[in-house]
């Protein structure tokens, strides 16, 4: 698949990987990145080498992002050409850095990348087991932490990364769904409710479904069901065609009983 | 470890996984719901029976959701019991139902849970290739569907799931950082910085640093560096301290040698 060109580079945040160790959470990385727009991955001294076996399986078509990916050595040369470092950690770092949750983080990201361009932006994801050290974490300028349950707080990395690159998108204003909900119809006119109503009620009258001194409270109950529905156009034509379908083959067959037992 | 009692069971949403295929899948689900405090897991039809080598593994200590994980035979009966159930699509399956984002669902969700309590709610995944099949989502109120990349749109099982729990967090308003950036000092008086600025700019002074048609220019941009930098009183202090330190050294040894050069 060629490089998608949907984002222009230069405006999404690097994601880059500190000393990762699992192909597993590399690939995963990768998907997780395509699936929100981001494609610059960095990765800083892979552990056990690179490029590693599996992680091209991992990544589950994202294959772009990882043959685009860039290797370093250190932390400092992997974000020496940035303008900007976002570092995330789960636990407090005795370090006087802002601390913000992925979303507030991202609204800022965005808003760096639309003053005056070309501001470069790229956030840290430490080791799997230990996380950045406070030294790598000190080489940032602020820090991102998720609102995690206190009870489980151990995100695996490249679900990280994900709630990154979803946060982003929605900053960014690109979080549109792939489809909506329209209704196809229009909602039904009123008369064309009542009117179903009316049926209805006929219907249940004649095979004598209302008590006389229950039938206006039922009846009003039954259309408070019904205007719930919010019923289209063509919800009350379908809702109609059943009701006859149930109502006329049993009045027939009354009407063809009916002579006889008088 | 016991089940953690953080969030009472019946208000935060059931997963639902239809037909999952994959341990590393299952696993990765039930550390997305631990990460976020959803604690309901239910399984219809695991491919290739349950329990699954692996998904302890893949779990990560989140093994308490996957031991009160509950399998079904069908979708129906997995749902019988609950009051709302949303059904998560990538694609338009051309039914009337709302279709909203993670966000919105999670909003809408909580506020269920808000009204007059137990309303259970369950929201639906479908199989790793090919999803839920239509027939599935019309058991279900409304849709969820995620706001990814067009360019990528195939979203990881767990990682759906894991967006859902973020979002149903935040939606319950629990979404609380582990820990904040708070100064622990507060911000520096004007006379303690004036007298830093004071401070710099006579050693910068001394030693000959401004030529003297530029010195205002100099100090007043000197000046505004330093503003930007928004010190507490122990950043002053700090900042007073190395001054001093690379100062005055430099001074007395000047001092020294300067009679000899006379």
């Amino acid at each position: 698949m060629s490089q998608p060109t949907e984002i222009p580079p230069g405006i999404a945040p690097a994601i880059i990987l500190v000393e990762p160790q699992l192909a597993e959470n590399i690939g995963m990385t990768a998907r997780a990145m395509a699936n929100f727009g981001l494609t610059e991955l960095r990765l800083v001294n892979p552990k056990n080498g690179w490029p590693k076996k599996g992680v091209r399986e991992a990544a589950s078509g994202a294959t772009h992002v990882l043959d685009a990916a860039r290797v370093f050595a250190s932390v400092r040369e992997a974000i020496g050409d940035l303008h900007y470092v976002l570092a995330t950690t789960a636990r407090e770092r005795g370090q006087m850095k802002r601390v913000t949750g992925p979303d507030e983080a991202m609204r800022e990201v965005v808003g760096r990348a639309g003053e005056g361009g070309a501001q470069r932006v790229g956030i840290l994801f430490g080791r799997e087991r230990v996380g950045l050290t406070n030294d790598e974490v000190s080489l940032a300028d602020a820090i991102v932490t998720f609102p995690v349950s206190p009870d489980f707080p151990s995100l695996n990395l490249a679900q990280g990364v994900l709630l990154t690159a979803y946060e982003w998108r929605r900053a960014a204003g690109r979080a549109r769904l792939p489809f909506s909900g329209e209704m196809l119809s229009p909602p039904a006119t009123r008369e064309a409710l009542l009117s179903l109503f009316d049926s209805l009620e006929a219907a249940l009258d004649r095979a004598g479904h209302y008590p006389p001194d229950k039938r206006e409270i039922m009846a009003r109950n039954m259309r408070d069901i019904l205007h719930r529905m919010a019923m289209t156009e063509q919800d009350v034509r379908t809702l109609r065609g059943a009701l006859r379908a149930l109502t006329e083959p049993r009045e027939r067959a009354r009407s063809d009983v009916g002579p006889t037992r008088a």
